[in-house]
């Protein structure tokens, strides 16, 4: 077991009708607020009616802005850093998923800062402050409601960069399972696909001793499957299925799961090529990149690809061939992506791969991708091709 | 799933010397502490010295209080608050296991407070303010290191009793598997007990959807067990398994299982009376009162029985007939804290029976126990009279 840190302030406030404690929970910080959303489902459902109602009761006062798209953009946060220091915000509280939270955290570091908050994105400079962050959470699936990560989209190239600082770090994430009703059933998918990505890009690990954390991730992606087989067999409205799939997604990756390991992460860049050239949501991209990442590490610590396959998705007789009860584990995820409407394949999902070397070229842009094993640009192209059809 | 809070402040510092960091966290926070511990083994071991010149490093000033017992005194909290008064202490250092942090903790609730810090314990004040507490971990047991609990033995009664607050959980705890290689056997098992019950209490519940913290903790009982295992054939000295059993030790207790839930806290409190009277140590009354308690509620959700017996002690069959699986895991839990060297009935023990109705008078003095199933004091003598041989 590796040497390691665990902290995490975020205050989780979860279950029905939470929302109606943001204002007071606001207050504690803040009196002028930037309210921060995409303009869409939070308006329609009337959350947000019931975020400013809770926020006028404790006496905060905001100025909205609205219109993050998916994979946020630079320069929708170049507006809410302008508007933070015009209108002097001292607090940044996001209504949505996890773009919108991502794009509040980029807001809360540029707001504090006198260049370009791309500068951050781009490693040219780390950040180390921001006004505080705070979420009411739709969309159960980027784990950013208690994270310090923050990925954003710069329109001009397009390149898909990230931030992952402390000062980031919501405050408090307030979910309510409720909301997640009435999700597209994509989104929905997107979200399952994007959490359990964060746990196996956790549990490929070459780290040998590592016993309670692999324990706790094998166990929270059997609660995150069983509970979407539920969703997507009529139980949009279950609530009890909502919960389990909400409160994974956050300890997905609040940071737990990793500790005491090195975790790979190279499937979540070469998904990033993915958004960034085609606009696919993240959920989408994982889900063919992943059956294609251990299919090419197939003779990579074949055991724990293996285990991974017995535990995780119930295939029996790993005792005897690891290395086909490994594949058997990769058929039996894709089955599961599948029937839960997510694509596995570059034809599943429409994509040219005839961008493909271009894509390889611009993943490894910053060196070798992933720890588990690390890929070069030739290695990330023939992941690629694994996923084509 | 019930609605909840998640929130832990503790910062968590794990892995081979992470003692030298103590220095430098401290002075983040005071320049003149409390240096409090059982003048025990972290003296004997060379640990007290290099916790000594890891603050003088960061220029932090300290004054011992050494002299702290298993179930920790009330009169040595009132000789740590005196002193903190008198020399104006800013903070408490805790290095030790469990006795040792719960005494800081009652220290710094009462160093300031005017009147007698019994008065929290004794559930006449709340507590709400406290001096900054941190831990540097020898025991791997309590779960102390990161939670809001302390449990203080008032010599004049025998009476045991806990406060549990936001203000004393501590700010950070370093956690280094290598201080746990010289354990005695038998510390190393109470803590092993103590741990599973923590995860226990929270386990048995009668709230019916909480799967993904049923696999969580399902996960984490079957890592210690492996792992305690390990320690007692021949592995003291094995750093892993030395690592998976402190970290488990922390997570058991840092209320993430619990999220959702209801717990029971019913065999703690049953067991409090047997350290009381009896001076035993906390793991090993808890590995007498578990399995009489499980065995006293057979018929209570025998299915979840069946199904800890099925899930963490490898039962087959739980299917057939619930009850004789859940028995069966209760044979195999008792066979389990046996070969760590732990008792499982009073005459393991060498506990007089003779005191059990004046036990179990006093374990109800606050109401009926537990919320599995709300016990009286007939049920709890009842399950003492189980555990008897």
């Amino acid at each position: 077991m590796q040497n390691f840190e665990y902290y995490n302030r975020t205050k989780i406030i979860f279950g029905k009708d939470t929302e109606d404690q943001v204002g007071g929970e606001t207050a504690k910080y803040a009196k002028r607020v930037l309210l921060h959303h995409s303009g869409g489902s939070a308006v329609k459902s009337g959350l947000l009616d019931r975020v400013k109602t809770s926020l006028k009761k404790a006496s905060v006062e905001w100025v909205e802005l609205d219109g993050v798209k998916p994979n946020p953009r630079l320069s929708k946060v170049h507006e809410g850093v302008a508007l933070c220091k015009k209108e002097k915000l001292e607090f940044i509280l996001a209504v949505g998923g996890g773009s919108v939270i991502d794009s509040a955290k980029a807001i809360a570091i540029g707001a504090l800062y006198d260049g370009d908050v791309w500068d951050f994105y781009d490693r040219k400079k780390t950040a180390a402050l921001a006004l505080p962050v705070a979420t009411v959470l739709t969309i159960p699936a980027a784990g950013s409601e208690s994270s310090i990560s923050s990925v954003i989209t710069n329109e001009q190239g397009p390149w898909k960069q990230s931030v992952d600082e402390e000062c980031i770090r919501p405050v408090f994430s307030i979910l309510n399972p409720e909301l997640t009703y009435s999700l597209p059933n994509y989104q929905t998918a997107c979200g399952v696909s994007d959490m359990l990505a964060h746990i196996m890009e956790r549990y490929f690990t070459k780290e040998p001793h590592v016993e309670l954390t692999d324990e706790l991730c094998e166990g929270a992606m059997r609660a995150i499957i069983r509970n979407a087989r539920k969703i997507f067999s009529g139980g949009e409205k279950d609530y009890n299925a909502r919960a389990e799939i909400m409160w994974a997604g956050a300890i997905a990756h609040n940071n737990l799961l990793s500790t005491g390991r090195i975790g790979d992460w190279g499937s979540h860049l070469i998904e990033h090529e993915l958004s960034a050239f085609f606009d696919v949501a993240h959920g989408a991209g994982l889900s063919i990149i992943f059956p294609a990442w251990i299919t090419y590490n197939i003779k990579e610590d074949t055991p724990r690809l293996a285990r991974f396959a017995a535990k995780v998705w119930g295939v029996d007789g790993a005792f005897y061939d690891y290395e086909q009860a490994a594949l058997e584990g990769v058929f039996r995820m894709k089955n599961f992506f599948r029937s839960i409407g997510l694509p596995v394949t570059f034809a599943d999902a429409k994509l040219d791969p005839a961008k493909i070397p271009e894509m390889a070229k611009h993943a490894v842009k910053f060196g070798p991708l992933g720890n588990y094993r690390k890929l070069n640009e030739k290695d990330v192209e023939a992941i690629y091709r694994l996923a084509v059809e």
